[in-house]
């Protein structure tokens, strides 16, 4: 264990990026290996198991992008020309007869012969039924040619990426009724602690309402895992190490409250004795003491049990964890940089994820940056990064984090 | 109808957020006032349907913020103190006899009579147990004050919010066992157009399969909305009447493909006898033609059906309209400005919205923005706006919606 920091020395603290590259080593060495394959309609939120390759052309064959009128160009002599046929999306058309043109639709197949297709708003109808083209007109114009977006065997989307509505349309175009996807990741949630009660019972002396379940059961869904809930840990070891025991076919215990160096903490005592306990202090804040271990075969991690360093420590390492398990490679949450809205004149040695919003283009901060509950996380927007030892004043650029990003 | 904008006249195109506002106003005219209780672990995706209002303080007492001692400052003299109790978390603790000092565990109750928490890492505990502190210490340190979060009274989260894990979370520490939500938007989503196959089924000549109904579908469901899948609508007028008629108990019929000037355009047709019709010419690209309107009292949105416009119509005008149909008044997604890492050499008339990414910082956007599919779309991160007008090189600044924050 390294030994605890004191301000000012960050020497002892394990950066962020350390404990995630940790993470997502310890990941590649457990990877889900089970696949599934599912209707398209059921795909949002897993990750493709195998790549996706067009078996295809897109579009199949030269279609019209307006309302209008095919015609080839080289018949054109700027005098009016009668129209052969009307091809409607759906419909396939005759060749284009010499000397004319065709009524079209948008989406509708270009007539062969055809090479150009002026918008309806740039002809003029005759009274003998023929059509005037009034602006000068190119070959080409309007016509989505066939091909243009993909072409048979090429690489749409690749293994291990995350499914979600726009992935399951782009599939779907490609005539996919299913896709395989990796298993679903089953996660176990504990929460450790004798003070958590659960929200509509009564608070006894000492107790708290249990947040960080119903945090992490509901994120877990969105991540598309499937959620064990193991309940409130009692405070007890032979209680610990028998509900441990019941864990052993999920993927990852994940908990909350629990592991530290405490006297009363039974499931650290469980995980030493029947598998391995590492706990890493982080130069994280909220957040800091995180434990990743794993009891016989299962890997644990152990987050911080003060909500606001759950969703922290959740969100920046626990997920891209969990992503990785899938065979995500992309993990990383989006980051803008951003001018910021707030000074903040003392430097931390640990890096802070302020809970902030986005104003008039500024990163402003609520105002009690408290770990003890998620109100500051609902208002915000997003996570504010300031770096360890940094400094700042109104409009100096930090990196800001959307929560809809690490949410998702 | 307004008639069609020719290049460089916008002042034919209805601007975006003209079209958002009368939209979001439709949308405040017939509001979801259902509502239902529902369990707390059920209401993510859902709009809070009445103010939460805290009915405790939290934290309910006063508590350590730290693995320590609890002690009363004005008794500590330099000398060691005697452990006179252990306080755990969960446990009620004795008052703090005078003169002594009491171990007490993250989240513990600190003890009547004690004021200040040292960590134990400032502590030295001696052979007769007694503890020597090595550190300076003041008042309140390290104990989170009784009511620090908030106090009886306080309004948490007002109705209209957007319910996810954090507010789950949040109302799971005020005891809430479950919320009143806003009933769900039920949705009917309509692709209209004969050349439309399912994906699973063989391409006929002139058709391409159908990506809008499972784009669409999955995102409403990450909406919170109910989904009411009415397929693919046949370009026949009496079938039209009779499948819009069997949907007169959704809230809202979106449809894909079908309303325009077109010829074949029966859902227009339909409209127009049974109900009302207004076609808007938007200038946004891709998108352009969008459809408001009802079918006898349901409201019709006509989304372009091009899978590229049709995401980015229902993203930016459909998806606002659909959360303030629940209450929800922060409708609008974040916007980021950042640097374009592309040359946008020639001003359009219509605003666009790029399929980008962000690469080192800056905003770079797909090599092929056709809407023909959502290759663009799976490929991006966000969506880059570039107004009406504009033209950019490489630097300036751009603004980059993530997709994430819509999707959500």
């Amino acid at each position: 264990m390294n030994p605890v920091g004191k301000p000012g020395k960050t020497g002892s603290l394990m950066p962020v990026e350390e404990a995630l590259a940790r993470l997502l080593q310890m990941a590649e060495a457990t990877p889900i290996l089970e696949r599934e394959y599912l209707p398209l309609a059921q795909v949002d939120g897993r990750v493709l198991a195998q790549d996706l390759v067009s078996t295809l052309d897109l579009p199949p064959w030269p279609n019209s992008a307006m309302d209008g009128y095919a015609l080839n160009l080289a018949d054109w002599t700027g005098e009016p020309m009668p129209v052969s046929q009307k091809v409607f999306a759906g419909q396939s058309p005759e060749p284009l007869k010499p000397g004319t043109c065709a009524r079209i639709f948008t989406g509708a197949p270009v007539p062969a012969g055809a090479d150009c297709v002026e918008m309806q708003e740039n002809a003029e109808i005759l009274a003998d039924g023929s059509v005037k083209f009034i602006e000068p007109m190119s070959i080409g114009q309007n016509i989505r040619p066939q091909g243009q977006e993909t072409t048979p065997g090429e690489l749409i989307l690749p293994a291990g990426t995350r499914l979600g509505p726009i992935e399951q349309g782009l599939a779907a175009s490609l005539g996919c009724a299913g896709l395989t996807v990796v298993r679903k990741v089953r996660v176990a949630v504990l929460s450790t602690g004798d003070e958590l009660v659960e929200p509509g019972q009564a608070l006894g002396p000492g107790q708290i309402y249990n947040s960080n379940r119903v945090l992490l059961c509901s994120w877990l869904q969105r991540l598309g895992c499937e959620v064990v809930d193991a309940g409130i840990l009692p405070d007890d070891l032979s209680r610990t190490r028998q509900r441990l025991g019941e864990l052993q076919d999920v993927d990852l215990i994940l908990s909350t409250g629990g592991v530290s160096v405490g006297e009363a903490d039974f499931l650290g005592i469980a995980l030493r004795e029947e598998g391995e306990l590492t706990l890493w202090k982080l130069a994280i804040k909220p957040g800091k003491p995180l434990t990743f271990g794993h009891f016989r075969n299962v890997p644990v991690i152990g987050l911080p049990g003060n909500p606001a360093s759950t969703l922290v420590t959740f969100a920046l390492l626990t997920r891209p964890y969990l992503l990785r398990r899938q065979g995500v490679q992309a993990v990383e949450p989006l980051k803008f940089r951003v001018p910021a809205g707030f000074d903040w004149p003392q430097a931390g040695n640990r890096r802070e994820y302020l809970r902030g919003r986005l104003e008039q283009g500024r990163a402003t901060i609520y105002r009690n940056q408290s770990s003890g509950v998620l109100r500051s996380a609902a208002w915000a927007d997003g996570l504010v990064e300031v770096m360890e030892g940094r400094t700042l004043v109104v409009g100096e650029d930090v990196m800001f984090i959307p929560l809809s990003d690490l949410l998702d």
